[in-house]
């Protein structure tokens, strides 16, 4: 059976919210803090709000932090039924662009049609990454792994052989959005590696 | 070791997004969407952003889509001192207030002096459903776990000895917030009663 709801755009959105609830069961690599499991990307995506609401002074440039918040609060919803494409592995990164095209176009599909683009519109400003929001909201993207992956002694890096030399270069556009967070990243790379969390 | 961050605001707001990170470990009574496990309640306040983003038309009074964001954002972050309070556990209810009180000081008080006031009125404000935002919050926060129970069969309702008598009279406060999700709730009981999943 299902909720009977007359109200049409409710009906939408309350579909769209149900269907979306599957983030939780999308798996990263990166571990919790504890190291006791991995993280979902629904529980990342709630820490990225929670890093925007807190973290915004540094970036660059004044940033909308509303706005940096709903980005990164629907940023990996794609995944559903685009899966979560590791940051390092450059074979599933070939086709990743198409499958989130589509995925974005059902999901976001699901809400009434204003809502269905000002959400896919706020999804393609954060991954195009030319506004000050969408450097903002990637530059907190990359960094929030790295700091698990240092709290938990480098878990994930060395059970994927991930060494420094493969994070620097793919990381560099973070200084676009924060200077503050780009240094944050070399700084915990470099003191990963003298730790012996990370291979130089 | 630790990773050495000279900005003193910076290192303060990185404890404290390290420090939450334990609200991924609080386990509440709803199931996510499938019945497969318990829900957290880091992955439940990243889906309560995303309601307060898409259904914010629903309020009964115009809300600052961004502070309601915000709210949620941070509504539960007390339970990792203070634990999850079932909503229907009136004697864990009891000193609920007192626990959640010294929760806030220790949790916000990592955050430089200005944020830590900041987040501490934000959550008290949702706790005191005085604002048409933190009305429109409350609001939301009670309908998420209806539908998850709805969509799994009563799972947790069962679990628990929940019947209909128990859902609505806790809830009126809920149309000061939003009649329109208030309706809701009366249907997503009435319609649990008449498909078997919740007992009259």
């Amino acid at each position: 059976m299902s909720i009977p709801i007359s109200n049409q755009r409710l009906a939408q959105q309350i579909q769209f919210i149900l269907e979306v609830d599957k983030l939780k069961n999308i798996i990263r690599r990166t571990y919790i803090n504890g190291g006791t499991r991995h993280e979902n990307s629904a529980e990342h995506s709630w820490q990225l709000a929670l890093m925007a609401l807190t973290l915004a002074e540094h970036a660059n440039e004044p940033v909308d932090v509303a706005r940096v918040m709903k980005m990164v609060v629907i940023h990996d919803i794609v995944e559903i039924d685009a899966g979560d494409t590791y940051f390092f592995d450059d074979a599933e990164a070939a086709d990743k662009a198409e499958r989130e095209q589509q995925a974005a176009e059902r999901l976001f599909g699901l809400l009434p049609d204003d809502q269905a683009v000002e959400l896919r519109q706020l999804w393609e400003e954060f991954e195009a990454r030319q506004t000050a929001e969408a450097r903002f909201a990637n530059a907190i993207d990359r960094v929030m792994p790295l700091l698990l992956n240092y709290e938990t002694a480098g878990k994930s890096w060395r059970e994927h052989g991930i060494v420094s030399a493969d994070i620097l270069p793919r990381m560099t556009h973070v200084s676009a959005g924060s200077e503050t967070i780009w240094e944050l990243i070399q700084s915990i790379v470099a003191t990963a590696v003298a730790d012996g969390y990370l291979e130089a």
